[in-house]
């Protein structure tokens, strides 16, 4: 099988994420941070190398201020609500997926003022129209740091500087870009960074994270049992205690772990040059096919390998059906994301997204692009 | 190592379970339940198997009805949260769990009553209490099924029959129980059911479910993606999807199907013996060393094998820590269960907690019995 579904979850995994998820099951699967004996200990301290290597890929200054999530749906939903209240005025985009759409809309119906800025068809922000809509109340800024439609990444250091400069939080949503594209939360003044453990960072499944900034004040959506202040029915202030309640995902974290020392090694550059490499190539051949319809930029100047196309004539669902019977696999419909769609023309027929990952060969793409041909072809005859 | 602190996670886990977390992770690890290419399908199929699996476990009437959650933690809290309103009453008890009380704590602070039952010397509740305190915005009942503390199993039969005939609603917090005691939500009248995977059914961390029954009306904790009605910003009202937002830990659900098909092998009944018969064997040699302080009750009647002790003289901690260097593995302190410390007298000492599985033997115990022994003569002499 050809896997190009990689914004959905990257498959497969570095060798090292399998066998340490394994070791870690086999061998040191205790609670970690609840208990002195060592296999407890040996999995908090998987836990705190997991944290300092995810720490240093992003610049962030501690490790407490990591908190392990199961998702990047988790983190958002975990900063937006924890910091957003009734009469606060939060500035998004069009491009966001449902994991920031939906949280921010229920919200809306609880008296949050909400405006959602447009992009341009390449799926790009104007900066200037952050500034614009700055209000008093504005206290969240949150940007889609690249799109899981149509691959655009957003300028986030100049909105950073947009959000520090008038005092507002700003978060980022890196499912898209995390281990794929540099990200700094220092020079980007980010203050809560959301991500995947299971897409760029090729951890499992079931992983991610949330980086807040020192001294922001984040209300709980959860709370629980955290190993710390035991004796109290109140939640800890501390962090990262605070926001893990319950028993973490140790073997899934001790995977992660080793998908970011993995990505360290090869180098966060050369797997982008590697994705640019094959999306260029993708983004070349199609430019040769008529029949095909590009979403997004055309090159690969500010864009990830995530390319939405639709085959002339052929419904996208029926044209992914017809590559994974090539296998192929790649994903249709509106991939969650609902709002890109009044922009770049799909909101009626969605669109077939092809993403290639570091493990994807120009062989993979070739016959893709074979395949492609092929469907197209096949169908008209 | 002998491993006795399967109250805070189970290990070993069942080889099957190793086996289908790898074989996921490196052949179906595709996003389930987002695309229809084969691999995407497969864990979505694997993913419906787990929910029947666990649904046939507690009698649940459709796999429609059990969502997937990441810990028992958050369960209990999407429950709790997405029931309890402002001016709403809850009945609830001094034994629950943190994850339990530190989230109705929290909504205490927000308007809503709390009632918190006593329970005896040993753990158990007056059934009779319960229905004394029911008011008229009584909305919820949630009792603790079995302690992580002193091992105590409620009578949920008889609270949800209580809670039926009141029209108030009824949820167990199986995080003790699950997979070591039989569990039927419709002889028991239970309407929410949460449970961890990772601990008595054997699956990895990272893993949990929630049962809600049909009919009941719970908002969300978090929105986002759920790959169905992606083209709208409001979160769907079926279920499991409602809850689901976000890509599930699909490795993690693999290898807690495996670990639910192991109980139904095995039998529950088969292994509630064994840990009762363990257990049985450790009380009765506490019961001949009269420098062991044991909480709780004696017999194994309505008990499961988690066993709280103190050996006099020694600090339960410093005990842990003697334990661990005799290759013993239990746990010390409070156990994120800080109300019942005051019943059983421990509010300044905490307890040591020995919490043996399926997976020990007879032998696991004479040596924990042998050790706690050496412990004791070598700290008097």
């Amino acid at each position: 099988m050809v896997y190009l579904d990689n914004a959905a979850t990257s498959f497969p995994k570095p060798q090292e994420v399998y066998d340490e998820v394994l070791n870690c099951m086999k061998n040191y699967a205790g609670n970690p941070g609840r208990s002195s004996y060592d296999m407890s200990v040996k999995a908090a301290l998987k836990i705190m190398e997991a944290r300092e290597e995810i720490c240093r890929l992003f610049n962030i200054p501690s490790p407490f201020n990591l908190i392990f999530t199961h998702s990047a749906t988790e983190g958002l939903n975990i900063g937006i609500k924890g910091i957003v209240e009734k009469g606060d005025h939060v500035i998004s985009t069009v491009i966001e997926h449902n994991s920031v759409l939906r949280p921010l809309n229920a919200m809306v119906k609880n008296g949050v003022e909400l405006t959602l800025l447009s992009v341009d068809k390449e799926g790009y922000l104007n900066i200037k129209d952050i500034e614009d809509e700055i209000k008093n109340n504005t206290k969240l800024i949150i940007v889609n740091h690249a799109s899981n439609v149509i691959g655009s990444i957003q300028d986030i250091e100049s909105i950073g500087k947009i959000a520090k400069k008038n005092g507002i939080l700003f978060m980022v949503d890196a499912s898209q870009s995390a281990g794929v594209v540099d990200i700094d939360v220092e020079s980007s003044h980010i203050d809560l960074l959301a991500f995947p453990g299971h897409k760029g960072l090729l951890g499992p499944q079931g992983t991610g994270g949330l980086f807040i900034r020192d001294g922001i004040k984040i209300k709980t959506l959860m709370e629980g049992g955290t190993g710390s202040n035991s004796h109290l029915m109140t939640q800890p202030d501390i962090l990262p205690d605070r926001f893990e309640s319950g028993t973490l995902n140790t073997p899934g974290i001790a995977g992660f772990c080793e998908g970011v020392k993995f990505i360290k090694r090869v180098g966060i550059h050369c797997i982008r040059k590697h994705e640019e490499e094959l999306a260029s190539y993708l983004l070349e051949e199609f430019k040769n096919m008529p029949y095909i319809k590009l979403y997004g930029r055309s090159t690969v100047k500010s864009r990830t390998a995530v390319i939405s196309i639709n085959i002339q004539g052929i419904d996208c669902s029926t044209a992914g059906e017809m590559l994974n019977d090539a296998g192929i696999a790649v994903r249709t419909g509106y991939h969650c994301a609902p709002l890109i769609h009044e922009v770049i023309g799909t909101k009626h027929t969605g669109t077939l997204r092809i993403s290639p990952g570091y493990f994807n060969s120009f062989e993979d793409i070739r016959q893709t692009v074979e395949a492609i041909r092929k469907i197209y072809t096949g169908h008209t005859v």
